[in-house]
């Protein structure tokens, strides 16, 4: 692991673990949440909002960004931090998880993948060595190796899969040339223990900076996303940043932080926002139902973001029904904090050795049947 | 006029002021302009961001508030100022304009206007009592008599739409009750300086705490506009705050004050940030325009807004191309702070006598040909 990225562990509680991860655009707390910037911007928030919420690393799609405005007008504009001005840390995606989504529209071979845009229906490859050209083109300070995320529940294919992903994590090991950058390996596997075990073993024996698992909240049971976590991370080396991928809900993030996870994105809390829904610790409102017409309360009494702070539930609800911008604003605002604030809580917890009770109360408040 | 609504001009040039209109939600700086809040909120921009721009007076529209959330419920959430969260001065319209908009779904009569709303075909009907009942209950510092805005060039029909505009401003005199609103009369008689001056006598006479011209930027030319307002403003009470409705480009701002208005509003600005367009002092650009697509300047090299200290055009044609709601923040950002900083910028200019070469130089910059 190359200096710049060193990782720190301040303290460890169970399977858990509080850190610091140095990076070229600064340190990053763990375990740490990453709002989502698709298209070189978390949706409906300026980069200043987010500073004011304590984000602290974004992340951004490689699939997106080379098709639209193309990663090689963000290099010219001086790079992905500076295009959409966010100086702190960044992480863009391998670009494999979405061109393998276009399930009706991509041919997978060996060597690579051909798709056609989703934009304009144009054809395009990526390769292992063509997704870090253009990650580095970009310019993030952790990236990806490109990574075929297999159904989960059909075990000959996730075979074939894993076989392809490792064979690919060599090649981008390989490709990749920027110092100040970390290129993290993908644990891929499906829901199988002896395909996910094997798997670990092999992208940890390839000397990356940090590990990630791919896969994962995508069909499969929380039982199985559990077990899975257990069984990779008893594998994955300790003194590495374990990154579980496009994983955020609440109840997601306490479980995969009690199992060893350091790093998480997900589109859930914006993209809900986007949809009316808020998410607090104990459960979801969607604030287009009309009991909270005239509801004076904020979304949640306790939560100091700026949208609680200021806005009622009625408040909201109209400005859902008035088809006002401002709504998704402010619920972004909202739910990022929501998730954000929930990381500070577990480090803190963390550090004080009080996790366990941390989780068990958080676990007794929730409104819903998820574990 | 009422104590908390007193007016106090500090400077004049030609027939520019410089002033201040005390309100029970803080004072004003006039010239002002007030970005428009249709629908309880400026589009696109949180409080906090309006109030980082400097931004003090901001409208609501009567019509839009009245169907949806209703003024009722408004009231009893504690009125429009604690609704939409904005603590400064406010001010609503009469609902007239938009009413009288919907030119195929509403009839008027002596009494009032029966129209259908946009949203559900609903029948409503507004009345100068009804008018001002709704501002009551939405509670804003400024409100606005009930009338007729008719189609500037029909003199007949402008005599006809005069006639009801005073009698319905003796009504709203009669009806309003609170005393910690100001109700201003307005002005009609469309582009016929006899009518303008006998509108401008008529409701002079009514002993209003302010005066609006109405009926104006509906059709008519630049001239025809300016010719208006010094027709009215030569009759108008020096004293109190002078208010031209729905006007907001930059060079009608700066003639407006050359004329003495002290107060206006437009959609303009947070309207064109919405179709992709950035006001400057100087000119329009459409950032959707190809030639932006690896331009790393700001919109305007000599803006001190958050859009322009931090983000290219390159970046915003990028939002904008990718349907990102974050292209008309930004927009909407900058287009305010170009016309708020344009209004600092003449009250200053006012205060040190250099109005006159201030505003040469304004129109001697402009890359267009309007005066």
């Amino acid at each position: 692991m190359s200096k710049p990225f060193s990782f720190d562990i301040h303290a460890r509680q169970g399977s858990a673990r509080a850190g610091l991860l140095h990076t070229p655009h600064g340190d990053l707390l763990t375990p740490v949440f990453a709002p989502v910037g698709t298209q070189a911007t978390v949706k409906a928030a300026t980069p200043a909002q987010l500073h004011e919420l304590g984000a602290s690393l974004v992340l951004s799609n490689t699939y997106h960004l080379y098709l639209r405005p193309g990663d090689e007008l963000v290099a010219q504009m001086g790079g992905l931090h500076q295009f959409m001005q966010w100086p702190n840390p960044m992480l863009t995606d391998s670009g494999g998880f979405q061109v393998f989504s276009l399930s009706n529209s991509r041919k997978i071979d060996e060597d690579g993948v051909t798709f056609k845009s989703h934009i304009d229906g144009s054809s395009h490859r990526f390769t292992p060595e063509k997704s870090i050209a253009i990650q580095e083109n970009l310019g993030a300070d952790i990236i990806m190796a490109f990574d075929e995320c297999a159904p989960p529940y059909d075990k000959a294919y996730n075979e074939r899969a894993m076989a392809r992903t490792h064979a690919w994590a060599e090649r981008c090991l390989a490709a990749h040339q920027r110092p100040d950058q970390a290129l993290f390996g993908i644990v891929q596997g499906g829901v199988f223990p002896d395909l996910r075990q094997q798997s670990a073993e092999f992208i940890a024996s390839l000397g990356f900076p940090g590990h990630a698992i791919g896969g994962l909240s995508v069909g499969e049971t929380k039982d199985e996303m559990h077990a899975m976590i257990e069984v990779v991370n008893a594998v994955l080396p300790e003194d590495k940043p374990r990154y579980l991928m496009g994983v955020g809900s609440p109840e997601d993030l306490v479980n995969g932080v009690l199992r060893g996870i350091d790093i998480f994105d997900c589109v859930l809390p914006t993209r809900l926002a986007r949809h009316s829904a808020a998410l607090t610790r104990t459960s979801r409102l969607n604030l287009v139902n009309a009991g909270y017409a005239a509801d004076p309360a904020p979304i949640d009494e306790t939560c100091t973001c700026y949208t609680c702070q200021h806005f009622s539930r009625a408040y909201l609800r109209h400005l859902i029904t008035a088809k006002e911008m401002l709504a998704a604003t402010l619920l972004t605002l909202h739910n990022l904090h929501t998730l954000l604030q929930l990381m500070r809580d577990l480090r803190q917890a963390i550090l004080t050795g009080s996790l366990e009770p941390f989780a068990d109360q958080f676990f007794a408040n929730r409104q819903d049947t998820t574990p």
